[in-house]
């Protein structure tokens, strides 16, 4: 099994630095019928998912590396608010909220290149409020990771407005059988 | 509940003409470790997964459209090979599939508009060798649903290669939980 110590922080940022853009290339100009509905009841449409990222990059990412770096575990992460999209971004645009997520994610990368992370820095330690102790690899890997998270949600949300038009082949299509899995 | 009639081509279009630019943006260049391994044994990589939406291209959606328009429920569709791609890209990079995915995308989006397909074709029927009678609104929904469910596929392959360097946020992350839905 992969240890922290495999983490690679070069692999990590080039799917960081990838993801506005994917955004972007799918989503920009998209009629609404993709972007704005949701799988129903509070669950999140395309739009609040790229709400989402932005409030990530403010938020959680490279201020709790911050933390991690300059802190340790004596001072355990803010925890992040998982709903501040809906209230923020109400009257947004897609358009305005896919820019604001590629310059956010960009001055994020400047500034974690700009950190100089050597191989120890990657086990240095910090406190979840939730989860306990955590490693700053285990942190800057699961930034990558919860865009993947989010894709995977992105392409889900769109799917399900489709799921009446596929007809039969509903039952061939996996992700017209997934439910979310988010914790 | 949507029925067939509210099914729209132009917002079908939308999404099958960005998927190609979309998976090149996040996949081109992008180091092997997030697309050359699959989740275990015989899944899919994100490579694989290139190669058979370009399959599919070549034999599933606009081969199946015209069967439907030219012969009805007569001719019941050719089964889908899912796993072609395994034999025949084997020596390719991962960039000639990008390219080929997308030149066969454009052709095959240029053929589609080239039907002028008018509202009472969408319910034109076909023969399905597994799920009997389609139309042919779903074949084309499905299309696009398609690669919604590859891009779900393609985000939980990514995720599985830092499953364990993300530590204990795997907890927090749904991605992490999928196990695939497949049938």
């Amino acid at each position: 099994m992969p240890t922290d110590t495999e983490f690679n922080l070069t692999d990590a940022i080039a799917l960081l630095s990838r993801t506005p853009a994917t955004l972007d290339v799918l989503l920009r100009r998209l009629p609404d019928v993709w972007v704005r509905p949701n799988e129903g009841g509070d669950t999140w449409s395309a739009f609040d998912i790229v709400g989402h990222l932005i409030v990530g990059e403010r938020t959680d990412w490279m201020p709790r590396a911050r933390i991690i770096l300059e802190r340790g575990e004596s001072q355990p992460f803010t925890r992040f608010d998982r709903f501040a999209q809906f209230e923020e971004f109400r009257d947004a645009s897609l358009d305005q909220l896919l820019d604001e997520f590629a310059r956010l994610r960009s001055e994020n990368l400047v500034a974690l290149e700009g950190l100089n992370l050597q191989p120890d820095d990657f086990l240095r330690r910090g406190m979840h409020p939730g989860l306990g102790v955590v490693t700053l690899s285990q942190l800057l890997a699961t930034w990558a990771a919860h865009d993947l998270t989010h894709l995977h949600q992105l392409s889900r949300v769109m799917a399900h407005q489709y799921r009446e038009a596929v007809g039969p082949w509903t039952a061939y299509l996996g992700v017209m059988q997934c439910t979310g899995h988010s914790a």
